[in-house]
């Protein structure tokens, strides 16, 4: 598709202070999917206490409380607004779900029969994974943050966290060596899911061990997304990446071979 | 098929006092899977402290430590043994991807494009519902077993939960009905996945309001399998079981219909 960048899919991300940096977890989810699908957008970066101003605006129905151990704000990126429809999504679900309807020549990240368990994958890997994660990666988020962000960042989650950010895993800290341990085994107890497979597949609904363009799910985005945004925040050749790369017999840097994402 | 008694499949239960009488949520499985794809069988009923004598016998792989909240002990059932290929093979996800194998005419309950998802919808349904159900029922489980199954059910069972079985859902406390709010909000979220498909379903992968034959998953077989121990250990006509019938619009009950189960 090429269309004049007015009529461009409008994609909202969180900005820091590298421009043109994507960073989070979760717009990664829904940027793998435009990639994936090859649908042309513009990226909007947007500052975080500005995104439930944008978001309301325009009547976007707000997140329902978390089901999880991690709480929700009501209004969240990624968002995007699709000047052919003129309507504007938020979250990344809904938005391969919008994406798979209104784009249907364009490959599925949510085929029917799996809509379902990829909703209940987000709740395990939430449970399994990103609980262990987290901690290790919210003072990272931080740090590149503009000054009117990283204030907004640091007060919501210092609130229900109750701790100070640099608290959670002090560099160097027992702490932390003990919470790389657990992201380790988390991360083990992925690499077993799919290995339940018992077809040495890379991505999680099939395509074997080099990955299949077509295999690639919302789910798959979800995965990858947070090893994406691990990558971005701890740094390409940092020696933490360097050891996540080495984590399952080097699973994770084989998978993230499976999808189209610049630096 | 139809074959004489000794060439039949053999599938170890669990045996209690009552005879016939299959209450264990994990060897349900096993049986509406076998039921689902009408391989015939005969049971063979083993009392609890019988199952690890009989399966380190015939050398099965004994179960890795458990990833989840609940311990797993080396050996459990369901089991089954194939007379045909003289395997005896435990655990109803290795059983189920053992009969779509071996049966390729059967309907598969773990088509490979859906058999990760359903390994951590495993992991996510026992994160959610599992662990808000167990409380309740442990106790209903041990009341009907024979003498030798009882001691060693309670004391395997008291050894991890560091209390007697009785004082973990006591009838008519507080504590018991605060469980039942936690468990009927965990089925409420079950059906939240459900209904993220957008289009009425029932079973997991498709196949409408109506449910549909073809459909069922060996992921369905863990969520019903749950509903039917149960709707037998509370009793069929218990206000236990009908309060549950009555949770999310009475979905469970209409989910039920889609599997082929005697009471």
């Amino acid at each position: 598709m090429t269309l004049p960048d007015t009529d461009k899919l409008v994609f909202y991300d969180i900005r820091n202070s590298v421009p043109g940096c994507a960073w989070s977890p979760n717009t990664w989810k829904t940027r793998l999917a435009l990639n994936h699908k090859g649908i042309p957008y513009r990226t909007e970066w947007v500052e975080y206490p500005d995104i439930a101003p944008l978001l309301s605006a325009v009547k976007v129905e707000p997140n329902p409380p978390s089901s999880g151990p991690i709480p929700v704000q009501a209004y969240t990126l990624p968002a995007i607004y699709d000047p052919r429809t003129q309507k504007t999504i938020m979250d990344s679900y809904k938005i391969a779900l919008y994406l798979d309807e209104t784009y249907p020549d364009t490959p599925a990240l949510l085929p029917p029969e799996s809509r379902v368990f990829q909703t209940s994958f987000q709740h395990a890997l939430g449970d399994v994974l990103h609980t262990r994660v987290v901690p290790l990666l919210l003072h990272q988020i931080a740090k590149p943050l503009n000054p009117r962000s990283r204030d907004y960042f640091i007060e919501t989650r210092e609130a229900f966290l109750g701790c100070k950010l640099e608290e959670l895993s002090p560099p160097g800290s027992e702490k932390n060596a003990a919470q790389w341990v657990a992201m380790e085994k988390a991360f083990g107890v992925v690499a077993s899911w799919i290995e339940s497979a018992g077809d040495g597949r890379l991505l999680l609904s099939g395509g074997g061990p080099d990955g299949e363009d077509g295999k690639v799910t919302h789910a798959d985005t979800d995965l990858a997304g947070v090893l994406i945004a691990m990558r971005v925040l701890l740094g390409v050749d940092s020696k933490e990446w360097e050891r996540i790369e080495g984590f399952d017999g080097g699973r994770w840097k084989r998978y993230l071979t499976c999808f189209k994402f610049e630096k």
